[in-house]
């Protein structure tokens, strides 16, 4: 089932403008990519969702001229976390105690621990691994989308500086990870449409120590 | 349904070392990790597929005990190329001429602009690129799990110097990124078991620009 749709979904290197996204399927996606999992639950990452067709074409610019980024319904960005600071993982603390009763001294006995770790690191450093967090969530949106039978890119070829830019996103503690746009193939002109997907012989991506 | 999976699943902390997961469910999951979308098909990463008992314990020394590490049926290692190079990029291009017949000029083209960005630059700067696509197959490999109603615990808490050691990584090329102890959740000792899975609102993690 999972190996059907991960097999069904490709690169789509050119988008039908014509066809939308319904609002249910974009939800649906967004909904699986707020369930992905997370290093300590932190979620250090934010999904802009772009409909906006002035703020897609400039982005597109500094995207490598990619089609998709304006051709598709919603344009997604993945935007991780600039740096960890105790108030956003305070903000997780105090969720995680009301939603889910865990006594705040209990909570607090990990996270200091957490502070402790990434407080006082490099921005850099903790910014690298919201990223991959990041990742985690765009793997999982990247297999919503083929769930909702939406056709998605996954895309890292862009100026990361003037997306942020183009967004205001380091003025909100963010900066641009990855962009998924996703809508629906186009009929033609797209060189990889149905062409034979290519992975490595499972005996090249396992080593099994028995 | 894929939602559904993911509500199901949780980062079991206590597993039954009694109950082994399947062959078939262990390959189902892998075939879904090497699925995973990867920048530019390079699949820059390899699993390393653990049950051997002797090294598991090695392993869970330096992943701060962790029992799942050894609780599990398989403890599946995620390790990242540590660098891009020549051949390894070739071996993709070679592959990809086989299966899919693109001629090599016309890979070349693509394959030489990603080996001038690529080569050139700092392993450090590589291998932190491959292991973000690591990432995304880490994202897939446990929603896999959760498909085949095994449970998987996403882990980042260990000393991957000294996993590379165990492992003998770095001689190969790769480098330790993450675990992934699969198995199925045992019915006592388990915290977070049952527990509501607390996630952002919609409105934290979504901004519109529509």
């Amino acid at each position: 089932m999972l190996t059907e749709k991960l097999t069904w979904r490709y690169a789509t290197k050119a988008m039908d403008a014509s066809k939308k996204v319904s609002r249910e399927k974009l939800d649906a996606i967004l909904e699986a990519i707020n369930l992905a999992p997370t290093s300590s639950g932190l979620q250090p990452f934010e999904v802009l969702v772009i409909s906006n067709d002035e703020v897609r074409a400039k982005i597109r610019e500094v995207a490598w001229n990619q089609a998709q980024v304006t051709d598709s319904s919603y344009l997604l960005v993945f935007a991780a976390w600039d740096n960890y600071t105790a108030e956003r993982i305070d903000a997780v603390i105090n969720q995680t105690h009301e939603e889910r009763g865990t006594p705040l001294d209990v909570l607090n006995a990990y996270y200091d621990n957490l502070k402790a770790m990434y407080l006082p690191r490099d921005a850099e450093v903790n910014y690298a691994h919201a990223a991959r967090q990041a990742y985690i969530a765009f793997g999982i949106g990247l297999t919503a989308a083929a769930f909702e039978e939406v056709d998605a890119t996954p895309m890292e070829g862009f100026d990361a500086d003037k997306v942020d830019e183009i967004l205001g996103l380091r003025a909100k503690g963010l900066r641009s990870v990855t962009l998924m746009p996703i809508g629906y193939r186009a009929q033609s002109g797209d060189w990889l449409q149905g062409a034979k997907k290519v992975r490595k012989p499972m005996a090249e991506l396992v080593t099994e120590i028995a």
